[in-house]
């Protein structure tokens, strides 16, 4: 290929190519509930039909192939910026680190968060545990997606955040992978399909893509329109630390890199780290945030100001919002259950005993089963906090029985239903209870009634699909 | 009733009575996959038909009808000491303890291990955050039984075990079960059946009654032949601290009151909180252990005498068999699995590691799909020694991945299937993979690499049933 300057393939890029088939709305889960690869009807309304993207980011979802089956959806998305940026990212805490994530940290690590230029994604195999001709692949799809931009070295080596998610301990069909790495960057746009195209290419089981944008202002250039958006992906092995889950949320605001990994960590603490869907925490987990300053204004340089402040609320609802959709298309979910456990004397305590609730096979099987099973509520809050089989009980002055409540709140706006106050049971009305159930979405409360602090998790049902989708992952 | 002497019911109930229809061997799941009620042809193998049990202990299975839904099966089982015996019990750690849990680990201490005379077990429901109305129907529950024996009160309240499984947040038809106990003690007997009888009534969604019996004998008095015989019941809710379980035991061996404790509570680490079907530890886990030392001999009263390593060795292994007859009967479970982590630099975190993957939910839907996604132990492994959400990554030295390694041991005793060796991928042969994993029982092998201790947990798969039996569990 002749070298092309990469503001001439932006140009070409704003109009119509051959590309455009990769970028319709469908979605498909692999072990193929849905052959003909559509979004399922309930979940349609979770896909954007327009959006409103960062300015100097461009992106693009192409099909590689990376599973033998998988003959036309798109697999490998391509996120760039136009000038090189400030970039930060969070990691699984998981032992068993897949390749792109060590490469991935090491790189921004050696680069201080700064001269970050693209972020590269493969779906279908997760890099995970290959050793280390794993390792290889991983720097290969970082130097070959670097090639693209065709920038003289800094010195400090890749300038690229790389993913992979999918099926653990197989090797990438790296070749494959590294001959579309230039098709996937001369199919590089930025219209509201490039983005939903690159949001498609990194689903593994997801039935919709997860792609969210937004417009914000900062208090010290209020006359500036910012732009964030983001995606990600789902959808099982979702568990704090991380969810298995790639997420990259873009900004066009002007943010400091030394402050980018504060912004992100308390953003993800708060929303990715608040989600469970079966409470496997993955060896892939990395949620990237780019900021490349495109829109102009007051670079965010200090952390206590107004505009830090501002822009850590927009970004962890932003975050919080993604997250939520992960839920949403937890594998074979039919519920989306918000767990709030308040009046709790620490944050800590209020959150382990969310979580908990969250992760409870038992509880997942009742809302699945519609059946107001408040039981196996309690029964997940009172050993969220006891100690490990052999060591003596602890105290757990958290939960005081004769002061614990549990309610359901419905989503339709009726009043609450009180199933537990103070250690007493209600006479609960089960048709009432019932209808509470027959909708998508739950919350649950868990009062303590020994404090201030609240704590929320979102979750999903466990289904017979769950089984499907798990039993039969890898053909 | 007129009164009648505690001996006169033992050789009344020695003959063949009307409660003999009671003692059948068939068990039902109450969400009745089963209509007929008989034992799974798979799992017959499991139920003993015959058996040697202590002397001076007698047992019955009795027909309450608990749950309505119930017009046969038993549902209340009486445990008797012909005499006053030693008795110590280990109890879940949840925080939301059930009325039963509450009495009888109170009635323990304050008869500081002595003077008990039965044990009092319904199914159908497990009287658990019922309030105060709870506790006084625990407490009634106990009281007729004690009435049975006509025994000149100490001054110690209470001689009564008193256990509950079921649905939670039900109150007991406690009138119900009160009528019956009289019966239920007139129905005592020492032979097969009754025991069978007995450890059919405390089941819930069981497909077969778990009860062992074995004969032993200890170093300072060879020519004794003691007995051990003990009952337990699953099948969801299971996970340590304990498992959603009862569990009894009795000996004919004399034990000092003071050492039982101790023993149980060893014997029970290494079994009953080594198992996990589903990770959630339930409200009512009781397993008691009762001694009436009734075929002489000279009583354990030292710990640190032979008698005592060698009865803990008897009482381990026997708990252990028990405890794995809960994994056999997990809810809608197709595979028994071991998890085995070794040459780990410390107990603790084999245990841990063996334990999170023995609850992880994906590998457990792998392993019901027969699919050897070796990734995902590898996963569980790598985040079972993770810390909490927010809280800085922490360095688990226990975990090196280049010196793991990861291999399936067959249950035909064919070699060993190597799936990861110090880090690295094997070539795995799938065709092998899918043959052992064709078997129920399966050890998976996780080897750290980095010590000489090692941990074991037993689990089983999950499967459509699980989700079916625990969708809709309350109907």
């Amino acid at each position: 290929m002749a070298p092309k300057s990469f503001s001439a393939s932006i140009a070409r890029l704003l109009r119509p190519t051959h590309t455009r088939s990769q970028t319709s709305t469908t979605a498909q889960r692999h072990y193929s509930v849905a052959p003909n690869g559509t979004v399922p009807p309930t979940k349609q309304k979770y896909v954007p039909t327009k959006g409103t993207y960062p300015k100097g980011f461009l992106v693009s979802g192409t099909h590689v192939g990376v599973k033998p089956t998988n003959t036309g959806t798109p697999d490998l998305a391509f996120l760039a910026s136009e000038t090189p940026c400030a970039a930060a990212a969070v990691f699984t805490k998981n032992k068993f680190q897949a390749a792109p994530v060590t490469v991935s940290r090491e790189m921004l690590r050696r680069r201080e968060n700064t001269g970050v230029r693209s972020v590269i994604i493969n779906s279908g195999c997760a890099n995970a545990v290959t050793g280390k001709g794993g390792m290889q692949d991983a720097e290969q799809m970082g130097l070959h997606a670097d090639k693209c931009f065709e920038e003289p070295s800094d010195g400090k080596g890749s300038r690229t955040i790389v993913m992979s998610t999918g099926v653990i301990g197989q090797r990438l069909p790296i070749q494959k992978i590294l001959n579309k790495i230039p098709l996937a960057f001369n199919a590089l746009g930025t219209s509201h399909e490039h983005w939903l195209a690159a949001a498609r290419a990194i689903c593994t089981t997801d039935t919709f893509p997860k792609l969210l944008s937004r417009t914000f202002s900062l208090p010290s250039s209020p006359s500036i329109k910012y732009c964030i958006a983001g995606m990600t992906k789902g959808a099982g092995m979702i568990h704090p630390n991380m969810a298995t889950l790639l997420g990259v949320i873009t900004t066009d605001a002007p943010v400091a890199p030394a402050l980018l990994s504060s912004l992100l960590t308390n953003a993800v603490n708060k929303s990715f780290n608040s989600i469970c869907i079966d409470g496997d925490t993955s060896t892939n987990d990395t949620v990237a945030l780019l900021a490349n300053g495109a829109a102009g204004g007051k670079e965010i340089s200090s952390d206590s100001s107004q505009d830090y402040y501002s822009f850590q609320g927009i970004l962890t609802e932003f975050a919080t919002d993604l997250a939520k959709l992960v839920v949403r298309d937890g594998e074979g979910a039919t519920k989306f259950v918000t767990v709030r456990v308040t009046e709790s004397p620490s944050e800590a305590a209020a959150r382990k005993i969310a979580g908990t609730v969250a992760r409870s096979p038992l509880v997942k099987t009742a809302l699945y089963g519609k059946d107001a099973n408040w039981g196996r509520i309690l029964c997940a809050t009172g050993y969220s906090l006891i100690s490990e089989p052999g060591l003596p009980a602890s105290d757990v002055p958290e939960i005081v029985p004769e002061k614990t409540s549990v309610s359901f709140m419905p989503s339709d706006g009726s009043p609450e239903l009180k199933l537990l106050v103070n250690g007493e049971p209600e006479s609960v009305d089960e048709t009432r209870a019932s209808q509470i159930l027959e909708h998508e979405d739950l919350e649950i409360v868990v009062r303590l009634g020994g404090g201030q602090a609240e704590g929320v998790y979102w979750t999903c049902d466990y289904s017979h699909e769950y089984i499907t989708i798990n039993g039969d992952y890898r053909t």
